[in-house]
């Protein structure tokens, strides 16, 4: 089997970004991503490019082709692939795929979304596509009370996390204010999250994600295709893999473990030759607070209901055994939809390179990227290795 | 390289279907392509779905992971892809490339879209999506606007087709009563469509592809994955490319030959080494009458400006020396945006059977498929042969 990197990164800062187009956001993330590589953009085969809705929040659709156009990438392929929230991961693995097959050698991956130029309750609309539309968007479902089910049935089946829930934000707070491309590095403080006023029992604000504008790239290579130079930097991709589920919550084998994350777990861990404690760090899909609890039980980190007793331990903190988002994660760096896949990536190299300033972990030899999508319908699961 | 063919293909009829949801016509189409590849469900391993914009007009997003819960596929990976009208086209190509890898042996790709239940300023508008929304959508362009300013640059730069251009749709309904798929299997007339009041100077609505509901799917598999049965009809993936150019109409090198097309054949006919005049019969993406002309020069079939010729030759026809559009075409077969990468397939698999009934061809050893996405800013294209 090929051996496969990523040789180049890039991002914009992440955040409400009213003076930025999609092209702005694109332009930047890759042409950051392409310097980094330090290569000739003329050398990049294919383009893959995440993003989730743009054809309703931006008019805008076709946007792989018009990221080649913005990067100056001539005549190359480029296609967008959309999985919801994990459209950018589902990116990557469509360009690793075809590395693999030995038809192309370096391609660039990224995921953009444009979200916050949109009235709020547009935005809610644009998202809640990723449900499904007859059984639940038409009755009124949206994601934030979505997942307060999945939280109110692992209360039942488990215990009451509501307190873990709101360590994991105060988490992910304190890592994004180390985190230059953060769109929320504020304190935030244990007894405020737990005296917030309640918009979906038992989420408040803030165990909700952010809405956010922002773009990430990276540059994917077969080793046997780049220089001395790049392959110095280069993170190899050890494991990948991609699950699925059914769309309907209904239609779910069960709320509190996700089938779909399952699968990617198994397929990556398997490619890799690793079990799950052999990963260093992680950066998983907090879309709430109650997923990041959920995902590190099923990325196998934790036993099934005792994810809530890690992150109270301290096992999930910066300075934990298992730090969990130490970018800030989808609750505090952001979550630019299509772009977090790749974003996450973003940390995870820049983490493997030694590279990360003020929140570098000591200990990074090996990082997994867990990137979900819709209701738990659709999972990439990622692992990478340092030199 | 791995030997990759075709072994099912299942299609819904076309059309305006106003009872019928994008449920049903994914679990029509898919559910006949799993029969007609007489194989168990359960060796399915990944599902592609091209589909251009059902988040804004119907709501849903992820519908890849709505389709594999309507096929009962499990937890399989699924992933949508989205290049305008060329989504269809780039789903087959990332399960081409990911049974190319070696990750999977087998794979069900589809193409869906529900248009005609929507008004039509809505339909406009999301088809619209495909342009550049800061340069075209917003200063009021639409696509029969933009393809009759590439008509006129052709009539400028060759000569004037309008003729001819009515000819393609004249064969095109020709064909498509010989269809039982077929949108609009209607006799239609040269002399009605050259009468015919203009929409757009040279194009009366007789130049324009359909407004379509519809789906269609393949199974494609490794040869060395599958059984003696299936590899009797098995339709073998001889060629496949894959090119892009810029989005913006005008940032393009030319208006009358386009760069994503070269840049796809010149691919697809590389890996299966042959020449276009090996290619016995093709079908094209005629989203208007002057992009049937464009391609057919653009594949090699005729040289550049002589299209027209061919067509007022005959040599298109159905009983010409290179058909085109058997199957009506986007203009009588009909559009659903991102199942007409895929409906082309079904065509072509079907007339390499010898399946094709009333409209099969007497020549039919190798067949091309030809798919092109917004102003020409994605291409693919499919080379299959029989056995």
């Amino acid at each position: 089997m090929r051996s496969i990197s990523v040789i180049g990164i890039g991002e914009t800062k992440m955040g409400k970004l009213a003076n930025r187009s999609l092209r702005d956001l694109v332009k930047e993330a890759g042409s950051k991503a392409i310097a980094d590589a330090g290569i000739e953009k003329e050398t990049i085969q294919a383009l893959y490019l995440g993003n989730f809705n743009s054809s309703c929040l931006c008019g805008q659709s076709l946007t792989s082709a018009l990221a080649a156009e913005e990067l100056g990438l001539g005549s190359i392929p480029t296609v967008r692939t959309e999985a919801a929230c994990a459209s950018g991961g589902a990116a990557f693995r469509m360009a690793y795929l075809a590395i693999l097959s030995g038809v192309y050698d370096i391609a660039i991956v990224g995921g953009v979304e444009k979200m916050t130029h949109r009235e709020g309750a547009v935005v809610t609309a644009g998202i809640a596509t990723a449900m499904d539309y007859g059984a639940e968007t038409q009755a009124g479902m949206t994601f934030p009370g979505l997942f307060a089910m999945i939280a109110n049935r692992y209360f039942y089946e488990y215990r009451d996390v509501k307190k873990e829930m709101g360590i994991c934000a105060v988490n992910a707070h304190s890592n994004a204010m180390l985190n230059p491309d953060a769109q929320l590095p504020k304190e935030l403080t244990l007894e405020k999250v737990l005296s917030a006023e309640l918009i979906a029992y038992p989420f408040s604000q803030y165990d909700c994600s952010l809405v956010t504008d922002g773009a990430a790239f990276v540059v994917i290579a077969a080793e046997d295709a780049i220089g001395a130079e790049q392959r110095k930097r280069a993170v190899r991709v050890i494991g990948s893999g991609h699950g699925g589920d059914v769309l309907r919550l209904t239609e779910k084998g069960s709320l509190t473990s996700f089938l779909a994350t399952k699968k990617a777990a198994g397929d990556a861990y398997g490619m890799a030759g690793i079990r799950p404690q052999d990963v260093d760090f992680a950066e998983v899909h907090d879309c709430f607070t109650i997923t990041q609890i959920i995902n590190t039980e099923d990325l196998g980190f934790f036993a099934s209901g005792r994810g809530g007793d890690a992150v109270a331990g301290g096992i999930t903190a910066r300075d934990g055994k298992m730090p969990i988002n130490v970018s800030g994660g989808l609750k505090a760096k952001g979550h630019p939809i299509g772009a977090t896949g790749i974003s996450q990536m973003f940390e995870v190299v820049t983490q493997l390179r030694g590279e990360a300033g003020e929140r570098q972990l000591k200990q990074a030899d090996i990082g997994l990227t867990h990137n979900l999508g819709g209701a738990a319908a659709a999972c990439l699961v990622h692992i990478f290795q340092g030199r």
